[in-house]
């Protein structure tokens, strides 16, 4: 899974009809480098998660796991939230190379 | 999923016998930097989208579900249009880090 | 999906028993930069693709039900050949961002 | 699969309900170049991987199957450790180009 | 799939139980850059590949397929060995762009 920060919507009219009524965000996958946030992934998000919260992605047969938990399989979208984070501890020593 | 820009078609007269009849776009991913476009996706569509569009894409099986939703598993496909942007909401504040 | 031209050929004689009499490419995925071509993917064709030729290359299921669409699940790839490119449109105008 | 340092963990109370009581590890890639470490990915571990501890994770259904071995596909996460590294024995010679 | 070089092996005692008795190596991912080889992907291996040999790698169910071909979503791994390389043959006019 992948840490990312919620920074938009999509809105589409014309899509697959499976998608129908499903809520699309704009996401950033997080790294800790100091770059600019450039890389976009679209996700679906049935959590509720709001704009520059950090939330968990998942990708593929998890994703759709997590939006239609009865029947994943007949849901087009390959990424979606499965968590917001609360919390994140990063262990600084830990994040240098021995 | 990810986002990008419709650029071209692809024409292709030999190919895996459960691909006939489908149309194959190139499309360029879209990220939030000012580099010039290079990176080339090939993606099936039947929801008609135009050169010049913005597009949802989605890989794998979601990408089968939206193009043949009753057998998925019978295409040799693994990415395709799963909606035509109408607009894109970006908050500009959310996109610097902390 | 992605584009690919084909460089060569590998071969290999010690291999996963399901994989005999399949033949394996080297192909360079492309891009629009003007870079050397450097990546090399590993893809199974039943097409009879030649060197030089300009392909669209598949992953996963995808491939594996290009190559042996009835029994697709007993083969060790995950990477094939799907179609070869008579004809590539790309509009330039449509290529730089807005 | 690839091999990661564990470097911290994720908290989350809005998630998605297949994944209550499962705990997320944040860890980083490693490669071999001398660049500090600033991929982040997101795993699920049952194995009780500790700060500093390099881990073999994997993607997709062998995560799934590693963190719940009976109904795999009831998981929302698709990144999980499935091994503790003891010893890495890397050959010097082998990797310099011929 | 993707061509690589072995480079080493990863022992680990604590680990997913499907696992057991499973041998894992260290390989480089081949580009045709003159970099030196950072990248390092772990991959299961029944063939026997040794320490400097070129070897065929392949993701997902293929690899799963490959080490175990009776009850392959029985096991936690996503890369394995397919086919050790004899010879690869690349033609160098190929490789340059029109």
């Amino acid at each position: 899974m992948f840490l990312a920060k919620v920074v938009g919507s999509v809105w589409a009219t014309k899509k697959t009809d499976n998608l129908t009524n499903l809520k699309f965000l704009v996401v950033h996958p997080l790294n800790l480098k100091k770059d600019p946030l450039t890389d976009v992934v679209i996700v679906a998000d049935v959590l509720g998660a709001g704009i520059g919260e950090t939330v968990i992605c998942a990708y593929g047969h998890a994703a759709r796991k997590a939006i239609q938990p009865e029947q994943p399989a007949d849901l087009s979208i390959e990424a979606a939230v499965v968590a917001i984070v609360d919390k994140l501890d990063i262990d600084s020593k830990a994040m240098t190379k021995e």
